[in-house]
């Protein structure tokens, strides 16, 4: 305790009578018939502090100069609270310290916004004084949260036989995938290091050399156009294993979850978790994340409207499109035409060129389409859509990603203003069978959908070649109320696979060799089977603390343009600090 | 164990006649009368299995195939080993598995250099096929040691209440210290990143927030010029805590340091560690990290020779210098002439214009310079340096500081070469009472000795103006078998001494707040007393798994100039990079 008796918010009713050393800030200050009154704050929590002329007047008079925020070392007597004073909130409540010695640490200022739970401080404020914001209660809880998880994880990891194992920051730059942060060498004019958008390549080398089983809690860099769900730096449990089916390395994961779950928020989630291939994903949900806490399926109508004679649901299916329609239970009072056209300008953001609806009542389907609608449609969509008095049904007709990126967002959106999700709720599933390319149509070109890594299925490989869009991968996401936590796949440990892989996303050999030759010539000296996941630390935290920014969860985190708004960072350097680097710098373009 | 029935190293007697699995890679194959045997390895070590054509011939027929470091899926049973056949430094030496089954999982070429503890290959090699390097036992096991030290630290010091918290990579330049790694950013156009050198500021600011103990294993960057033991990246422990005394932090760190010597190398060592100040380390050992597994202490004879009429020693105290010994024990037979010119040459490096010796015989000392040294003199050497017969006696009479460094070198030397240093001791020591300056004679102007955040001894402030080089700061280094594990201090925690300490520094004020003015700032908002220390992670690995470069406790460790031969970073980027970042490159200069 380092000359402490208690920390603040931990002295207890057993200490009454007890001469105690405490020392913390000063949360309030109360002057009252003559007395001091202080709320005495640690990373704790509170507890009252009294100032009383006849106890020490000297002490009463040190206590008078006190502000807010003031470092104090204060010696007394832990005293009952009268009857009628004892605060109920407060865990220490019950009792107060009559202060015999007061010394004064340090002072402070006025801080710019309180420290308290409920702020309404702009965030750039609080990143400012990012060292006041930590003396919120709600930023000590989420950073110790924080650390408990990944001791958790660290735990459960070395019981399995894992090691942690430290990979580079200082590393090469492969083109491929997002835009790295680059380093100049000094000691290599114009050379330069990357910054690992993650350890996957050690990570797999540590596999070819027999390590077995690695994890490590890393540091990873994109340099990327950031979102409000982006950082430039941010965290991931990495982990690799070898000799092991997709199967282990997700029973294992679960494992772990459910450990954090049970330990961190006392929920018991039920495991194994549900997997679902990404085709069901999409077709049930329009997501390869699907928010399964609430239902509003999309629903495949194509078969009953191929023929129908409202035009846009017959052509979307003659030109191999789909529509498909969510049902909201009981919401046809709850969206006037102008909310619903509201709903339509949502939906166009995803691509689609428009929203049908219809209203439930109690003597059929109503709406502007309704009458395009036969009989025999509406009673084909009553039994599809378990339509009942009150729903309202929306449409999308368009091609298969359009419908599902548009319905998948609006149910979610829906389900959000409807108050559908329960925020107690933590459901975890697997998203399986991923495709291995996506196919990018403006560049005409291949992309990994995981990496250039991923191993496709067995059964596929054949397919690479003549069918390369149905082959799928030996990968699985973990999903959580919606979010990607974190994915893996099973690795291609053979050189020639790994060769064809490099050759599908348009590499020549030599660029492959470039690039990743350490890699495929590691193939050669006899490479295990193996397999890992990388869980995302940030967003993980973010979801178990029930806070709504990837900020709240990072320390020092940066803001939407890369700045750390305590630093000022980044800055100018000096000439010659560049000189060393041998780099000149360049006016930015215009457009920059 | 995803498929396994045991690890190889771990098949036990019990398991006789147990049906059982294994995988891991050949190390070694033997084929004799009929039969093949194969030494399988994995991490944990080896098993012997046999191939029987009588139980099943194919098997046997693929097992011909089979090379070294092959990875094999093998089925089989259990049996012991016949008499005669027991290997007795085995583990499994008892047991062989007669293999059913046999998958070749995968194929390997012949290995650049044999796994084996035992190799001879240059290091380069080693690094370039680091993937290899790690299938020796011995990196495993150091790699394994580096997992669990870490472990120990972690429990440790979640047990004692400290968060880990994550500080950023991405972080702003200080240009005082050594030279920063600069990351150009894309998104403001002429301004860096810096990667940081430690996580100092960041630690401190978290203590201003009230996180009252904070730690962290965290990657530090310095892109100085390279020696043997330094790596542009590195890793330490990092200890922040608030309301602590220097006495709180070093048994705090005692008590972990107990902890990993018991749990990791099964030693008991004796705490508290010894404590030395700074003044008496560089008087008795000329070394303020000395390694105390030995004695052959420096001893100060300047008052016996003021007056001596061997001039060399007499000018050296006129001049305000020092004449000091070191007494090498029953060695003045094992150093001829010859030996001792080569010891002049040797401190020569450390600035001693000469080494004066002499050897203890049964009737005095004999040596070059005995003419000179007057009855009275021999006496009081005989006392002071407490010399028998067969002594070697060498002296060096200089600067104090030129003294200090080359006897204290020379101290080291002269023990490895005779072999005074017991291997299996480990020695801990704190150096304590470190000036808080040094003085730069060719620039004239002082250093922090540590670091600018570095409190002086409360009764030295008043020293600051007078009389800087007397000022002692409140700060300690962990010292281990004559390296610096570690080092710490308690932090300045008021706005004006810091202010103070900046403009000693040559700091103008516009300077100091340019920099640093987030710091000065934060210690206006109520700043608890606080400190910390670091410890070398690296370092402490070497020391314990008696490995003798750095490099060998690293997974991915760079060379010399810094660079990776395992996969070839730093390297050249494309243009386009460089277009996103505002850059061109320059040519080195000449002399690069």
């Amino acid at each position: 305790m380092f000359g402490r008796t208690y920390y603040c918010g931990e002295v207890p009713e057993k200490a009454i009578g007890e001469k105690v050393s405490l020392k913390g800030w000063v949360q309030k200050r109360r002057d009252l018939g003559g007395l001091i009154f202080i709320d005495l704050r640690d990373r704790t929590g509170v507890v009252q502090i009294v100032f009383n002329p006849e106890i020490n007047k000297e002490a009463l008079e040190v206590a008078e100069k006190v502000r807010n925020e003031f470092v104090l070392d204060i010696k007394g007597t832990v005293v009952a609270r009268q009857e009628g004073t004892i605060n109920e909130n407060l865990s220490t409540g019950k009792v107060e310290i009559v202060v015999d010695e007061i010394s004064i640490l340090n002072e402070a200022k006025t801080p710019p916004f309180t420290i308290s739970d409920k702020t309404d401080v702009a965030e750039e404020v609080r990143l400012k004084y990012r060292y006041l914001d930590f003396r919120r209660p709600v930023m000590f809880e989420t950073l110790k949260m924080r650390h408990q998880v990944t001791k958790i994880m660290r735990d459960f990891l070395d019981s399995e036989g894992f090691l942690d194992i430290e990979t580079p920051i200082l590393t090469k730059s492969t083109p491929e995938g997002a835009r790295d942060y680059l380093v100049p060498s000094r000691v290599h004019p114009n050379e330069f290091y990357a910054l690992p958008q993650s350890p996957q390549l050690f990570k797999q080398l540590l596999m070819v050399g027999g390590i077995e089983r690695y994890y490590q809690i890393a540091r990873c860099f994109r340099d990327e156009d950031l979102r409000a769900d982006r950082q430039p730096e941010f965290t991931q449990l990495d982990i690799e294993t070898s000799f092991v089916s997709q199967e282990d390395i997700m029973n294992m994961m679960e494992n772990m979850m459910v450990t954090i779950m049970r330990e961190v928020k006392g929920i018991d989630v039920p495991a194994p978790f549900p997997r679902m291939p990404y085709d069901e994903a999409m077709a049930r949900y329009g997501s390869d994340k699907p928010d399964t806490r609430f239902d509003m399926e999309l629903t495949d109508l194509s078969e009953i409207v191929k023929d129908s004679s409202f035009k846009v649901f017959a052509a979307a299916v003659e030109s191999g499109g789909q529509v498909k329609a969510i049902n909201v239970k009981q919401a046809s009072d709850k969206y006037s035409r102008k909310d619903i056209d509201a709903l339509t300008d949502f939906v166009k953001v995803y691509g689609a060129k428009g929203l049908a609806w219809l209203k439930a009542e109690e003597d059929g389907l109503k709406g502007p389409i309704s009458k395009f609608i036969s009989e025999e449609e509406q009673k084909a969509f009553e039994a599809a859509l378990s339509i009942e008095s009150g729903d309202l049904l929306l449409f999308v007709a368009d091609k298969a990603n359009v419908v599902a990126d548009s319905l998948g967002a609006l149910r979610q959106k829906l389900a959000k203003e409807l108050n559908l999700i329960d925020p107690d709720k933590f459901n975890f599933l697997w998203v399986t069978d991923w495709p291995l390319f996506e196919y990018d149509e403006e560049e005409n070109r291949f992309y990994a959908a995981h990496h250039p890594f991923t191993m496709p299925k067995r059964e596929d490989i054949e397919l690479l070649d003549s069918n390369p869009k149905a082959v799928k991968a030996q990968a699985y996401d973990i999903v959580l109320n919606g979010y990607e936590l974190g994915g893996g796949s099973l690795r291609i440990f053979e050189k020639d696979i790994q060769e064809k892989m490099f050759s599908m996303l348009g590499f020549s050999k030599e660029e492959a060799y470039e690039q990743f030759g350490f890699l495929l010539e590691a193939f050669e000296y006899g490479t295990p089977p193996h397999g890992g996941i990388a869980i995302g630390l940030d967003r993980l935290i973010m979801l178990l603390s029930g806070r709504t920014n990837l900020r709240d969860t990072i320390a020092f985190p940066k803001t939407a343009s890369a700045s750390c708004l305590l630093t000022d960072a980044p800055g100018e350097v000096s000439q010659s600090q560049l000189d060393d680097l041998h780099l000149a710098l360049k006016a930015p373009k215009q457009n920059d």
